[in-house]
């Protein structure tokens, strides 16, 4: 008998913000596995380091900083071997995953890799769309409101197409791309009903109005589009 | 000074699904307020009913069932009354919320009258878009995918107008719905994208092809539209 794959959302930063759920399966693992960016701490550990309670495998995923599609790849497929060869011996292997597995996360490249093979079960988590939304105290969306998620590396031309059609939005992956959000929401006339988030939940959080937004962005950083016109408010 | 009015995300229905800080709101609270439908349970009161340690004031909050705006105006009128008279006299209020509160959620209703007088904190949860999503074992967006939410009561043309544009999409609030939703669906070949997810994460839990769905679908049931063809998958 094969193990079973485990993605477990460990939510947005905030450790008090893991579900009791997600809690218990990393409390009781014998192998955890999470990605680490190339040169920096792995995140998703850090959320959970608190409640470790004993010693464990840990397989660390090393993920190359690099918008090329080939090394990553190549670092999924190394990560999804090694995981793989527990799986085979019958070993449960509990993927940690920052905020939720399956929205923008890089646990759905492990997905697609191990998911037709093993037996998979996810946990899902809170995601930094409502945290941030929670941290800024701004609704996302109510009753018969279209709420629309856009990633910031999409072209100038389509985060305006998009964003000139929503009643509410998200635009997550801010980072590098910050100035040239901020200018399609400028000339949309969106920028008064537009706020910025950075690391929400966590200590250094800011929630700023769009306008007030530094100069440069973390990739941790999204931005809430929300013109809140609801009649039943 | 004024009481803090709390948001708390309870989550999709599993009470393993709630986070440390909402269950530690919760259980330190001295009083708690939920929505219940008439005529039936509160839902987001069953949630957390195994976690209660200690007698509570509890505020329940009749909502009518109805589609009309005036009634279930009048109705969060007097809860918000209600709760405020608490507030007033320097008493936090901890109110339920399933799922997340600002994701289409009633607590919008509550945060539209209140929260320009007194402190408001928002606790998120997880919602009921990753939870189906993880039942589903289906992957909602990665990369530069664009996510649409969509509420089923929307008009047939609408709705199709934005299907016919996303990468991946939830249809929220299916209910009644459902049969409009599914031509809409249907007519525009998404359908073997489509998924048909009832009550997740609860036992009663279905997740269904959307073309196996039943002929009835209950208010907490969702689609997932997914084409997923992410090249870095």
């Amino acid at each position: 008998m094969s193990g079973i794959l485990y993605g477990v959302g460990v939510g947005p930063g905030d450790p008090e913000l893991i579900t009791l759920k997600s809690l218990r399966l990393i409390k009781s693992a014998e192998i955890i596995a999470y990605p680490k960016l190339e040169g920096s701490e792995s995140f998703a550990r850090t959320i959970i380091e608190g409640f470790i309670e004993f010693p464990k495998k840990e397989i660390v995923m090393e993920i190359p900083m690099s918008e090329q599609r080939l090394p990553a790849q190549k670092a999924y497929d190394i990560a999804a071997e090694t995981i793989s060869s527990y799986l085979e011996i019958g070993k449960d292997v509990v993927v940690l995953c920052e905020g939720d597995p399956f929205f923008y996360g890089s646990f759905m490249y492990l997905h697609s890799r191990l998911s037709g093979k093993y037996k998979t079960e996810i946990i899902p988590g809170v995601s930094s769309l409502t945290t941030c939304a929670a941290v800024a105290n701004r609704p996302l969306a109510a009753r018969n409101e279209v709420l629309t998620i856009l990633p910031g590396p999409l072209s100038e031309e389509e985060l305006s197409r998009r964003l000139s059609d929503v009643n509410s939005a998200a635009i997550m992956k801010v980072g590098r791309h910050l100035q040239k959000i901020k200018r399609v929401i400028g000339n949309l006339g969106l920028t008064k009903f537009s706020y910025y988030v950075e690391r929400a939940s966590l200590k250094e959080q800011k929630v700023l109005k769009l306008a007030d937004a530094p100069e440069a962005a973390p990739y941790f950083s999204m931005i809430l589009v929300a013109k809140g016109e609801d009649p039943w408010l």
